[in-house]
């Protein structure tokens, strides 16, 4: 018999949820809205669409290597040089790439203990140790993190906005984090949520890539609805990211991907409609949890965390059985909780119908 | 300043080569052909095409995680379960996920010394030690391989075709191979090129799966097209399946490379086209080739490695100010090579028509 890595057999194997059209089935649910993903409910940019249409003949080709016209236009949006950016398979692979660029084998990383869950799991495959601090009222504790460095941390993951809860950390709190924060750990600005900020004290990321140890983490999965795509990318300085680029495998990121990004870069419009969509619908849910005395945590981001008061994976169910899908927060270990992505205005009223209806008992059998 | 892990310090940073439209640009050449990558040279296969533009629409949602209908697709083709399968952003991912799975840090690789690179790339970047066996006539000597193995080999990875040399290893090589090696000794069987096989001798790799020490890899790139596109499989039993599976990363497989290759793979008749016309091809390419004295490796694959008696590289940069791409052979050490993939017939025409001209002397200035 062969044997897997010893740090592995510590796990279950990943046991991979069915499709949504395989549930509907089991289920015998007419229609389904899927708000557990945080995807763009208004689909992909039609200007993606388009590119992505042009390029399908030459998909028989290799992608770019380099990503060198995406690369480039990346650049050009944000006053940058194609030697600030690399580009990964969805900012997923890019945290990979990340650890496995940087981290020895006997040195640490650190974020919160109610982070992105991709930081865990990477850090584990990666088998390397992984120290959390926890959150102050949801929100990441730039002070606790600080307080767990140690002289084995080379690493910090900081998710701003962050996943599940949709809370940020300030500029001045980012300024008080890196007054006195030695130079050679690497500080990650995962800016994943970025399209929906609509507060002034946000920090500006791209002023903090001029420092030697600061990397930032975009997607255009959200605000451009390509998730399906899988494309991401990481700004620094030229020194990180050709670290970065030793690591990474020649095709990680398909044309199709590449293609899209291009495009959807310039669909200023699309992304405007999206960021009012996501505005208004998160007003129009926040208010009527307020009125239906449900408590939630304030979101800056396309999602918001709601505490149900009670079992969350059987409310999850219960949603379920309506045809409404959120996620379930018991793999991040909030056990009374649901976590609802920002859908279309037809999508937030009748996920605040169901929610009506559940707290009323009213669930049906099946 | 933040240092990149120790033994990345060894290597330079992975320069990018610019797309063909920019070289294009720079020669100022009408039309290229490209043969360098073993593309195929029919286009993608049109019913994944169709697949592809079908699902466009829904490319703002994550893509299934578990790869459901793609894995069932397979499985019902090869007579396998899905628990058999695992699937890859190319083939490339899964040589990186099956070293990360199985192969610890003390532990050894051995494959050839002129093998498919992305052996040597892989095991670098896991900072795992490769040993490598010489070839036999520019073919896998697996009686050499056996003799590197030491009590820290954990891995063997065999390209079945080679690339670059198209060689193969035949059913009585490989039993002879099994017979008497360490079962806890993977053995990983990489057929990226299995489509275009037209020898009896070849072995059956089905066969292999049911060993608990064996790994197979095909990928759907050359055969149908999709190289673009990003998808491979790994074949062998649900227990290494599942090792592997705690590495792989939960969306590695893009949407739209899901559905073409779901698509792809009922389409017989593209891929017989593409059968025929890489057999017709490499039988013209052949003739010629030894009508003009030119030595080249015998290829069960879709490209040729010639020697062309001179410098690889300048023979290369030569072809190029012709508008031909074929790759030269500088990575992989052989000075005197070019490799050549096969194309249509007017480009493999073409090819013979430069090679002609470069032999006697009629390279253009440019």
């Amino acid at each position: 018999m062969v044997f897997a890595r010893k740090h592995l057999l510590k796990i279950e194997s990943y046991e991979a949820g069915r499709p949504i059209s395989e549930i509907k089935c089991q289920l015998r649910l007419k229609e389904v809205i899927k708000l557990a993903s945080n995807e763009n409910p208004l689909g992909p940019s039609p200007k993606a669409i388009e590119a992505v249409r042009k390029a399908l003949s030459s998909i028989n080709r290799y992608p770019d290597s380099s990503g060198y016209y995406l690369r480039k236009k990346i650049a050009k949006v944000l006053s940058l040089e194609p030697s600030n950016i690399i580009l990964g398979n969805g900012s997923d692979e890019l945290i990979d790439i990340i650890i496995r660029a940087f981290v020895e084998d006997d040195e640490n990383i650190i974020t919160a203990d109610l982070a992105f869950l991709e930081y865990k799991i990477v850090s584990f495959i990666n088998n390397r140790n992984l120290i959390t601090a926890p959150l102050k009222y949801f929100k990441f504790d730039l002070a606790a993190i600080k307080k767990k460095i140690n002289p084995k941390t080379k690493l910090i993951f900081i998710a701003n906005p962050n996943n599940p809860t949709g809370t940020y950390v300030t500029k001045y709190e980012l300024e008080e984090f890196f007054r006195g924060l030695p130079e050679n750990i690497l500080v990650v600005l995962d800016e994943a949520y970025d399209a929906f900020i609509d507060v002034e004290d946000f920090p500006n990321s791209l002023n903090y890539i001029k420092k030697k140890n600061v990397l930032v983490l975009k997607t255009l999965s959200k605000s451009f609805g390509l998730a399906g795509l899988r494309i991401g990318y990481c700004l620094g300085l030229p020194e990180l990211i050709s670290s970065l680029e030793k690591v990474r495998q020649p095709f990680n990121v398909n044309s199709l991907a590449q293609e899209a990004a291009i495009a959807a870069l310039d669909d200023k419009k699309f992304l405007r409609k999206t960021r009012s969509l996501i505005l208004e619908g998160k007003k129009y849910l926040c208010q009527n949890l307020w009125e239906l005395g449900i408590p939630y945590v304030s979101s800056v981001a396309n999602f918001i965390l709601i505490d149900v008061g009670r079992d969350g994976v059987s409310f999850f169910k219960e949603m379920l059985k309506f045809g409404v899908i959120v996620r379930n927060m018991r793999q991040y270990g909030l056990k009374n909780f649901i976590r609802v992505t920002i859908g279309t205005k037809k999508e937030n009223i009748r996920f605040i119908k169901v929610l009506k209806k559940i707290l009323k008992g009213n669930t049906p059998r099946l």
